[in-house]
C-alpha cells in the first residue's frame, strides 16, 4: 500500500476539552509532515454505533494510505483489545468494539493486527487517555511507515455490533428503522437502495411473475451478491403511486432525487449520500416534522398492494 | 493571480456529522498539498445571509490566490447555479443564492464563471451532498492551478440577497437592525462607520450650516463614494453627550472605543471588528442583558437633538 | 530553542463565528508554512481560569519551539499587557492575566517579554480583535525566526490567579474542589498524586510513626520539591478499605485505576491523565450523577479514620 501521510481522527472527545488538540501535539511531535483531518469528534460520548457509521461514510473519499483513527473506547484502560486493520486501500487504527461493523459488511478486512509492542506507544501509557498515549502516537508512526505486522501480532476476527437489518414483515412490507439523524434532522434509515430494490422486485414479481423468473421467497435475504447486484441496476420506480413510506401516522408518496422536488416544508424520501434511504423536509428538519428519534421504525409498502 | 494552496471552508454542516471531514478528504485526494482553513460550519442550517455576513468579515484577512469555498446551499440537487468568483485578489465557489452579497457590495467581481464541466467533478454526482461531490473536487482542481474558465462559461450577474440598509427616519434619526449576533452575545448592526458619519454629518449641518457646504436631503443615501470616504475621515465626535443609541427601552450614550471603557457589566456601543457599530456589554453579553434578536432595530440619535 | 512551525490556539472564540478562521487567514498570509493546531475554542468567554487549566494539561504534549497563542483575554483593547513567555521548550502568546498561572505552577519561566513592537502587528490595530490583529500576526512572525526579545523588552513577573488550593481540614481530611468538568461528566479536582501521598503519608505516620521519620505538620504544604518527589514515588494504598471520597452525601471507596474497574454506570475515584484526582462514573457521567458543578468540594479520609 502506498504510504500516506493523512491521519483521519474521529472521537468522542467533543470540542469542549483540548483532548484533540493534545493527540495532533502527540502526532506533531512524532511526525511533523503528518497531515492531520478531523473526521468528527462529537460522537456522543461511547456510542460506538454512531462512531461506526459515520466511519463507513466517510473512509471512501480518502487516498490510498490514509490512516483512520476511532477512538470511541468505552473499555478504555480495560483488557480490550486494539487493532490495526487493512480494509481496502487504508489502515484503521481502532479498539476492538465493532466501530468497523459497518465498513466490514461492505469490505473484507486483508489484516488485522492486534497492537501490542508499547515501542510505539508514548513512553508512560495512562489508564484514561489512550488516544494521547497510544492511539496518536502509534497512527505518527505509522504516518512515518511503521508495518502494521510492527505493531503486534496478527489475528482472525474482529469484534462486531450487532447491526438492525431490514426486514419482509408477513403484511409484504419492507421494515427497517432510523439509525442516524444529522445535523439537518434527515432522518437516516437501515435501508440501501439494494434493499429497496430487492423488495420492489421480489412484491411486483409475486403478484405479476414473468415466465422464466422464479418469484422469490419473502424474507429471503441471503441472495449471492451477483444477484443484489443485477437487482440493483434495475430501475426503482419512484413516481408518486408506485411506493409508499410510512413513519408514525404520516406517509410519503414516491421515492423523490433531492430535496427541492417538494415543495419547502414538506417531506420526502431520497436515497441519501451515503446509500440509505432518508427522510427529509425540504428546507426543514424531519425530526421535528415527525418528532421521531433514532431506533423509530419506518416501513415501506408498495402504493397498490 | 498569484496561485494558492490555501481553501477556505465555510458551511452550513454543523460538527455533528462527518460531512467537513469527507470534504477534506475529497480534496487530499485531489490535491495532497492544498491547505485547508476552516472559516465556519456552524451557520444556521440553510441561512444563507449568516454565511454571506461571515464570509464578507473574513475574506480580506487571507493572502491572495485563497480559494473560498462556502456551502450554504438549500437549493442543493436542483438547477441552481454554481459559480467561481474572482473578486479581489481571491476566487469564491459557491452557489449562486447571494451568499456574495455583503462582498459585492464592497468590491466588484473581475469575472464570474458559471461551473458546469463534470471533468472537475467526483465521478459519481450525488443529488444530496454537491459539498464532497462537486465543491471539494472542483476547489481542489483550482487549487493545483486550474484556471476559472476552464470550469465552465462567463456568466454576468450573481444573484443577490436583499440586505437590509438602515436609513433616517423622519424624525432626524438613524435606524439601522441587528444583522448578527456572535457568540459573546455582541449586537452587531447594519450601520457602519460611514453611515453614522454621514448621519451626524447631515444633521450637525442642518442644523448648523456652514457657509458654501449645501445642507443634504434628509435620507439621500445615493452620494459618490468619494463622498462617503471624505466623510468617513472625519472625526466622529463620541463623547457621551453627543449621541445616544436606543435598543428597546434603553438607552446607551456615546461611542466607546472599546468593552473596558464602561464598567463590568454595563452595555456600550463601539465599532466593531467588521467595520459595523456593535452594542456590547463589558465582559458580559448583551443579547441576555437587552433581550434582543437578529432583526431588531436599533436607534442612533444626536443627543442634543 | 530548536524551531518550529506549530501554532497552538486556544481561544474563548467558540466555532460559531468565523474569528478563529480569521486568526489561521492571517497566520497563513505571513507564514504559509506554519502548522496551526487547534487546542480549544470552547473556552466560556472570559473564563481564565478554564483557559489557564486546559493550556496546562496540553502543552508538554507538543514539540520543541512550539508557540501556543491563548486568547482569553477579557481586557482586550485594554492597557493590559500581552506578553511573550518561554516556559520549558515552547513559547506562549498571551495577554497577562494569568492564564499560565498553573504552567507556572510546574514550569519556571526563562524569559518573559512584553510584546509592544508594533512592526509585529497588523497595519491597523483594532480595539476589539487583537486575536486577528496582534496575536495571529506575532506569531505568524514568530514561526518565521522572531525572537521574543525582537517583540519588545523583558519584564519580570506574571499576573496570577489565585488558584484553590486543597488543604487538610482540622478533622483530619484531605479537602479539596472540582476545578474542570470535561465533555464526558469526569470531576476534575485540584488535588494531584502528590497532595494524595503527602495527606495519606501524613496521616498514616500520624497514627503509626516509623522511627526516624518525623511526622509532618498538618497543612504543611511549603515543603521542598524534593521531599514531594519522594513522597509521590511511594506507593498510594488503592484498595477499598485505605481511602474513601466523600463528594455531597454520596461515597466513593478507594482509589481505581482504569473506569472499567467498576460496574457500568458506578463511580469511582482515580487518578486521571491530567494528574489529578477525579471523579468519574464508568460509561456514565458523573456531573450529572452527583449533580454538582465546578466549585463544589470533594473531601477524601482514610477509612480507618
Amino acid at each position: 500500500m502506498r504510504q500516506s501521510r493523512i491521519i483521519t481522527l474521529l472521537t468522542d472527545f467533543g470540542n469542549q476539552d483540548a483532548y484533540v488538540g493534545i493527540m495532533k501535539g502527540v502526532i506533531a511531535g512524532i511526525n511533523p509532515a503528518a497531515h492531520i483531518i478531523d473526521l468528527c469528534h462529537s460522537i456522543p460520548p461511547q456510542d460506538v454505533f454512531i462512531g461506526a457509521y459515520l466511519l463507513s461514510t466517510s473512509y471512501k473519499y480518502f487516498p490510498t494510505g490514509t490512516i483512520h483513527v476511532a477512538v470511541v473506547d468505552p473499555g478504555v484502560g480495560s483488557k480490550r483489545d486494539i487493532v490495526c486493520v487493512e480494509i481496502r486501500n487504508c489502515l484503521f487504527l481502532v479498539p476492538d468494539n465493532g466501530i468497523l461493523s459497518f465498513i466490514v459488511q461492505e469490505e473484507n478486512p486483508k489484516r488485522i493486527v492486534q497492537v501490542t509492542n508499547s515501542k510505539y506507544f508514548l513512553p508512560v501509557l495512562s489508564h484514561t487517555f489512550h488516544g494521547r498515549d497510544l492511539f496518536a502516537s502509534v497512527a505518527a508512526h505509522l504516518s512515518l511507515g511503521v508495518q502494521p505486522l510492527q505493531l503486534g501480532d496478527a489475528t482472525g476476527q474482529l469484534a462486531q455490533l450487532d447491526l438492525p437489518e431490514p426486514f419482509h414483515t408477513k403484511a409484504g412490507q419492507l421494515k427497517g428503522q432510523i439509525i442516524y439523524i444529522d445535523r439537518f434532522g434527515n432522518l437516516i434509515t437501515n435501508i440501501t437502495r439494494e434493499h429497496l430494490a430487492q423488495y420492489i422486485s421480489n412484491y411486483t414479481q409475486y403478484r405479476a411473475p414473468r415466465s422464466g423468473i422464479k418469484s422469490k421467497e419473502q424474507g429471503d435475504r441471503n441472495q449471492t451478491p451477483d444477484t443484489l447486484e443485477n437487482t440493483s441496476k434495475n430501475e426503482i420506480p419512484t413516481q408518486d403511486n408506485t411506493i409508499k413510506t410510512i413513519l408514525g401516522r404520516k406517509k410519503i408518496l414516491g421515492l423523490k432525487k433531492t430535496y427541492t422536488d417538494v415543495k419547502q416544508g414538506e417531506p420526502l424520501l431520497l436515497l441519501g449520500s451515503a446509500g440509505f434511504l432518508e427522510i427529509s423536509v425540504n428546507q426543514g428538519n424531519a425530526k421535528k416534522y415527525f418528532k421521531v428519534d433514532r431506533g423509530n421504525h419506518i416501513i415501506v409498502t408498495l402504493v397498490s398492494s
